[in-house]
């Protein structure tokens, strides 16, 4: 079962926009290539698949008793540039394979299997377009929202063959209960403490900048050092800052992941330098207090070199804690099946962030060899995802008899 | 006249790969409108234009002699992007004026008029292809090199309707005995001085490197700092120690101008920063010593934070004298027109430092607006470009009379 799983996960990172590589953002043509292969599997089972209007592929394996409120299993079906293959895809492909361990058994409730089709934020520089639209927060603003390519996001539902006018079908109704999520930890915690699975307390609060440094562009071998207004040296000076500081604050983490030149030649000055900027923290104040420091230091350094700077938050995402309810039931089922559940803070956002807006949420974490993620090296074990199959199946059994869980005629 | 000009280099500008702005690599297609355009003016004076088996535009205006040797009067047709308008381009129509401005006369020698292909090393990484193929130095090491979609030299060159195997007949023969080249400054020293002319003695040494900082691509939100290969973080503070470098050394310029992580995403630590380093020092001592700090440095920087780091060289040119009996004959003709000489060493390289190898060369520097070039503020006095033109008059009459320039049979 862990063997087909792990080899399905190969299969959809197969599915690539880069050729010797994985990369597959927002309804990416190989987006399409994953949705057949995954509905392939699902109707096996059964089950009919649906692509929602901003390209999620739901699934629904009904309960025994069609009034029961719904659990909602996923994770995301995007990826990063030359990504890893399991972050985001295993769990949606654990999400199957504990359908197909039900061996044709229906629970009380129905099941929903959510492929969200996006999470990273890689084509609009804004994640999680997916889970949004679960939770009806996908707006004008956001369809407006254009790519590398000056393509907006309205424009990419519609080029892939959907219909942004049907986005608020999207949203999750009244009967779904709760969302569970199996991921990779993509950190090194579980390793270091030698368990297989971990369960999520808090999701860690995030904000995602783009900085823009702008200084004049001119002749590299004519302009003296001190008559230069260089955007790049300024940028680079607060990229160091940036690291510093954010070393001397414990829990902080602050990464300038993007970086590029106009006009990017070899003979020129530096006219612009584009940064991302990412800050995560478990509490709101420190990431905040952190994100404010980090900017008026930017703007320091652009006073002080004659540059200008401009900065544009693009996510600005509280920290979340997920449901104590249905975390306690998750920890059960971890000890049940043998294991000894670690409690911790994800420093990852996750489709689970969003949805615990509205619906109660619990994550299952996966050990990550050496916490390499976000990587081709990104692996997990065999064995760990034997023991997330049988948890979650022993966790379905225990949600069986939840109150939550009650069909509403049994509630009422 | 000077209007003219003016007016000629804003429609050469016109063609562009870019929409809004110039950008005119090595044979792309707007080079073919700007040899369309060109040799339309030169067909007014009865010349005919030839484009090399390089791309480089060539047209010769006979003298009265025959067998006198040919006087080179050029510059370059290629750009940076996001250029000005009068970088190369003013230098090539400023011999033609001067042809024009003979008004039908003829020299004892001839004039080839000379739009280089390729000066600023953009597409290819490696400046300089058009001069270089007049000298004999386009090798098959060159033409394999690739641009960034991965198309080489050659194939750019047939590309283009070109035939490689033509190049060796690009090469200059016997018959030049001289190269003469106008340019802006593309910095502040003319203006400085205000004074409209200045001519080159040296041709600063240059070299261009290529760097690539690697560390490991990691989840941007679970990676603890002091658990981080970021390379961009790396690079950052190599850029940091480039320009602080450069300012203690006198002379020195270098410049970090193009900079890219990969795999570029805000929530992934960087793999890899792609850099370039441009370096210039009138000494090529000094230049050499501050190149090998910058890679020690850079090796310094890598190792202490777990990263590895590589260099290429694109470009190693040594400092270039300019002819001294040639550039006393320029001093002379700006006295002559009423302008006070300012003899000066070029920060810039320029298809003049390539043909001295060969030849004997000189260069004439106008004043350049706030030393602003390589951006589209790029500009330059109309009453410079007039005495540009009076000037050269001035010294074609001038090397009339030089040995050099006379008929073989006279000179044996």
């Amino acid at each position: 079962m862990a063997e087909v799983t792990l080899s399905r996960c190969r299969t959809l990172a197969s599915f690539s926009e880069d050729a010797g590589s994985l990369r597959r953002t927002y309804l990416s043509p190989p987006m399409r290539q994953v949705h057949r292969e995954i509905a392939g599997w699902l109707a096996a089972l059964g089950m009919t698949t649906r692509i929602d209007a901003v390209g999620n592929l739901r699934a629904v394996y009904a309960g025994t008793d069609q009034s029961a409120p719904c659990l909602l299993i996923g994770s995301h079906l995007d990826t990063v540039p030359n990504a890893g293959f399991y972050d985001g895809m295993l769990g949606v492909v654990l999400a199957i394979a504990l359908l197909e361990a039900l061996e044709n058994r229906k629970l009380p409730y129905p099941i929903e299997v959510v492929g969200f089709s996006e999470e990273e934020g890689v084509r609009f520089g804004i994640p999680f377009i997916g889970s949004r639209a679960l939770v009806g927060r996908v707006d004008e603003q956001l369809l407006n929202n254009q790519d590398a390519a000056g393509a907006s996001v309205r424009k990419a539902i519609e080029d892939f063959g959907l219909n942004p006018a049907e986005i608020p079908n999207a949203v999750i109704n009244n009967d779904a209960c709760a969302y569970l999520e199996f991921h990779i930890e993509q950190g090194p915690v579980l390793e270091n403490l030698g368990r297989s699975l971990g369960v999520v307390e808090t999701i860690a609060g995030q904000t995602r900048m783009d900085l823009v440094f702008t200084g004049r562009a001119n002749h590299a071998g004519t302009t003296p050092m001190d008559l230069r207004f260089d955007a790049m040296a300024g940028a680079a000076e607060w990229i160091t800052v940036v690291e510093q500081t954010a070393k001397s604050i414990p829990g902080l983490v602050a990464t300038v992941g993007s970086v590029q030149t106009m006009p990017g030649a070899t003979n020129v000055i530096a006219a612009e330098a584009h940064l991302s900027l990412d800050v995560r923290h478990a509490a709101d104040n420190a990431r905040r207090r952190a994100v404010e420091q980090f900017v008026d230091r930017a703007k320091e350094i652009s006073q002080s070199r004659g540059l200008a700077v401009s900065s544009t938050i693009r996510l600005n995402q509280p920290a979340v804690s997920m449901d104590p309810g249905l975390t306690r039931e998750v920890e059960s089922a971890i000890r049940e099946v043998g294991c000894r559940p670690h409690r911790m803070v994800s420093g990852a956002g996750h489709d689970a962030m969003i949805l615990a807006e509205r619906i109660p949420c619990a994550m299952i974490f996966l050990r990550t060899p050496g916490g390499i993620s976000h990587d081709p090296a990104e692996s997990v074990y065999a064995e760990d995802v034997s023991k997330a199959i049988e948890c979650g199946l022993q966790l379905l059994d225990q949600l069986a008899s939840l109150p939550s869980f009650q069909p509403r005629t049994l509630r009422a």
